[in-house]
C-alpha cells in the first residue's frame, strides 16, 4: 500500500506529495473541507469542483444516524448519494461521540451513546466504526480511536493511548478481513484514472443520477488510516505513534488536539509527534485550524488537516483575507465598495462588494451564508495551493503563501 | 415611450413581446424572480443567470428601510449595488406597506407606517416612493398605490381606487419632474445594447466590483408604470383601467389580487380588466402566482408576473415538477434515486437525487434550501419560455408549457 503516497520534492520539513485514491490523485498538503452530513454547509458540489477541493470529509458520527448507512449503501455509497466525484474522508466517529455524548459509556468493546439527535441509544465498537464506514464507502477511513479530554493526568492519558492502541489493531483485522465488501472496492471501473469534474450530459444520463461519474477511478481499496493519540504528553505520543506504525496504515493521523489546550502545546505535541511518523507516509492533523496554523503545520510536514472553521465562521460573519480577518457585520463596510479580498480571485470576490456582503448578513440573508463559505472556503483551499507551490519552488511555505509570514490578530 | 415595448407574435390571447430596459430586452411573457433586499433568497446572481432570468423584482419598502435608499445610491445604485447587470423592476412599497403594517395610517398625502424591523416611524407618500424608486435604480418602477383589502364593500373600494389614481397622476408628475436624477438616465454608456453575463477578468477589475457590468446599456430612463385597482368589481377595474391609462403609462400592472380571494374570482377580474387595458403596452399581474396560473395568464395576455412562491415553497421542501408537485420531506423520498425531475435540465436536476435533496431537507442542512431554490426557479421560467416558444409557433400556451395542460394537486 506504500505506493498510494509520493513525495515529489521537500523544503525544509514540508513535503509537496500525491495520494493516490479510488477517487483520484490528492496534491499534498491538502486542506479538507468538511460536509459534516454529506454536503458542505451552504456550498454546492458544483462550487467545491470549481474551488479546486480535491478531497472533502464527512463525518460517520452524523451519517450513521441519518441518512444511516444503510441508506447510503443502498443508494451506492457517499459519492454517488452526495455526488461528488472526487476523494472522500470519513473520521470514525470517536470524535464526536466523545465530544457531542456527554452520557457516553466506555468500554474495552467500544462505546455507548445517545443521539444528540433523539437520544436513542447507539453503540461503537472499533469493528462496527469501521463497518460503518466500508458502508459508506470513502476513499480514506480512520481507526476508531478515543479523544482522550484535556486535561487529563499522566495515568488516564496512557490508559486512554493504549486502548486507542487496541482498538486500532481490531479495526485493521475488522478491515482486512472485510475491505471486500467496500464499494469503492468491488465497483465496476468506468472511469479513466483521472476523474473529469463534467457531469454527463443530460441525453446520457442513467436512472440514478449521476451514478457513472462517481464511480471510484480503479479497483483500488479503501485507505484505512491509524490515528496516534497520547494527550499533550511527548513519550506518551511517542509510544502511540510507535504502537501504531507496528499494526501498519498507509497513513497515520495524529488526533487528539484542538480540545482546549493552549495553541503553543499543540504546535510542540504536532512537531514532537511528527519525528515518529513515517516519511513515506501521509500524515493526517485533525481538526486544525486557522489560516497561519495550516500554514504552519504544512511547514512543519503535515500533508492532510480538516477544520469547521472556514465554514462556520463565515456563517458568523467572520471572513479571512490576504490582509487579515474581517467581521462583515461592522458598520463600517456598509459603503465600502471595495471587493472582500482585492489579492483574492474567487467568485465572491471577483463580483460583490463589502457593502453588499455586509447588507446581506445584517439583513440575515441566505445568499449571506453561502457566499461567504465560498469565500472562506476559496482562501482556505487558495492558501494551500500557495504552500504547494512554495515547496515546488523549494522556499518557505510560510513565505509564499502569503498568509502564515504575517499573522493576524 | 411606446417604442419601449413592440409584439412579435400573437397567438390567441397571449403576446410574445419584447420590451426594451436600459439594461437589456425583455422577452414575454416574463416571470420576474423576487429579490426582495437585493438578493433572490439562497440564489446567487451567478445561478440566477445560468438560470436565464431577464429580470428581478426587488421590493421598494424593504430596500429603504434596509439598507436605505442613500446607501445604495452611494454604492451606485441597485445593479451595482447587488451586482445584477440585466434589469430591474421594482415595487412601489404599496403592498408590504399594507401588508405588513397593522398600525398604518392612510392619508389623502399618503401612508404613515412603522417598520417591522424596528418599530420606527415612516411615511411614504406618492412623490417619496418614486424619489426612492429613483434612487434604487432599477429600469421598472412602480406608482404608489393602495393596495384595498378584501372584502370590502364597494364605497370602500370605490374611495380606495379613486385614491390610486390621484396618487398615479402625483407619480407621473414627481417622476416627469425628477427622472433626470435617475442613475439609471445619467450614467454613462459603457455596454453594448445587450450586456453579457460574463464578468470582466480581475485585472480589469475597477476599484468598484463589477461597476462596469451593471451599467445601463443605453442612457434610456427607467419607465413608470401605472397600477389598476379596483378591488373585484368589474366596473371599478374598468373605470380604475380608464384614469390610469388617462394619466398615461408605458406599462399597466394589475394590483390588489392575490389578497385572499377565490382563486376564481382572481381569474374573472385578470381577464376582464385585460379587457380595458392598451394592447400596445405591458401588461403585469402582480404577485402571481403557481405553475398553473402563470401559464393560464400568459394565455390571457398577460405580460409580467412576479411571484415569492417558488423561492418561499423550496424553503418549505415544496418542490414543482413536471409531474406535479413534491414535498420532498417525506420518508417515501429517503431512498429515491431518481432526480427530482427526470424532464428538468437544470443543475439540480442533473445532478443529485430526490434521496439526497430529502436528506438534506431532513438534516435542515443550508444547502437544501439552496438546490430547491434553484430548481424551482428553474421550473419557473423555463415554463415561462416554453410558453414564449408556444406562442411563437402560434400555439396554445397552456398546451406546450407541459403545466397549464395538466394542472396537478
Amino acid at each position: 500500500m506504500s505506493t498510494a503516497f509520493s513525495i515529489e520534492k521537500i523544503s525544509g520539513s514540508a513535503r509537496l506529495g500525491r495520494l493516490t485514491t479510488p477517487h483520484g490523485k490528492i496534491e499534498t498538503p491538502v486542506f479538507m473541507p468538511v460536509g459534516t452530513v454529506a454536503s458542505v454547509k451552504g456550498v454546492t458540489q458544483e462550487t467545491l469542483e470549481q474551488l479546486g477541493a480535491q478531497i472533502i470529509l464527512g463525518n460517520t458520527y452524523h451519517l450513521y444516524l441519518r441518512p444511516g448507512v444503510e441508506t447510503v449503501r443502498r443508494m451506492g455509497g457517499l459519492h454517488r448519494f452526495m455526488s461528488w466525484p472526487r476523494a472522500i474522508l470519513t473520521d470514525s466517529g470517536g470524535f464526536q461521540v466523545f465530544s457531542l455524548n456527554e452520557l457516553r459509556k466506555v468500554t474495552e468493546d467500544g462505546v455507548t451513546f445517545r443521539s444528540h439527535l433523539d437520544g436513542s441509544a447507539h453503540v461503537f465498537t472499533p469493528e462496527s466504526a469501521i463497518d460503518v464506514q466500508i458502508g459508506l464507502g470513502a476513499d480514506i477511513i480512520m481507526a476508531f480511536d478515543e479523544c482522550t479530554e484535556y486535561p487529563a493526568d499522566r495515568e488516564r492519558v496512557r490508559a486512554s493511548m493504549e486502548m486507542t492502541a487496541r482498538w486500532a489493531a481490531r479495526c485493521k483485522k475488522y478491515f482486512e478481513d472485510h475491505k471486500d465488501q467496500s464499494l469503492v472496492g468491488s465497483a465496476p471501473t468506468t472511469q479513466s484514472d483521472n476523474p473529469g469534474t463534467d457531469m454527463p450530459p443530460v441525453s446520457e444520463r442513467s436512472r440514478q443520477v449521476s451514478a457513472a461519474n462517481c464511480q471510484p477511478a480503479s479497483d483500488k481499496s479503501q485507505l484505512l488510516f491509524g490515528i496516534v493519540q497520547g494527550g499533550m504528553d511527548r513519550e506518551l505520543r511517542k509510544e502511540s505513534a510507535e504502537r501504531t506504525i507496528e499494526i501498519g496504515f498507509p497513513g497515520y493521523a495524529i488526533g487528539g488536539l484542538s480540545v482546549g489546550e493552549p495553541r503553543a502545546l499543540t504546535r510542540e505535541i504536532v512537531e514532537s509527534t511528527l519525528e515518529h511518523l513515517p516519511k513515506d507516509k501521509p500524515r493526517y492533523l485533525m481538526g486544525v485550524g486557522t489560516p497561519e496554523e495550516i500554514v504552519e503545520y504544512a511547514s512543519l510536514g503535515v500533508d492532510m488537516m480538516d477544520c469547521v472553521l472556514p465554514t462556520r465562521a463565515a456563517r458568523h460573519g467572520l471572513l479571512f483575507t490576504s490582509e487579515g480577518r474581517i467581521s462583515i457585520k461592522q458598520a463600517r463596510y456598509a459603503q465600502d465598495a471595495e471587493p472582500l479580498d482585492s489579492n483574492c480571485a474567487c467568485s465572491v470576490c471577483r463580483r460583490y462588494s463589502r457593502a453588499y456582503l455586509r447588507h446581506l448578513y445584517a439583513s440575515n440573508e441566505l445568499l449571506a451564508q453561502v457566499l461567504n463559505s465560498v469565500h472562506n472556503l476559496s482562501f482556505y483551499l487558495d492558501t494551500m495551493q500557495r504552500v504547494r507551490h512554495s515547496i515546488s519552488l523549494g522556499k518557505d511555505s510560510r513565505f509564499l503563501s502569503g498568509v502564515g509570514s504575517r499573522p493576524k490578530a
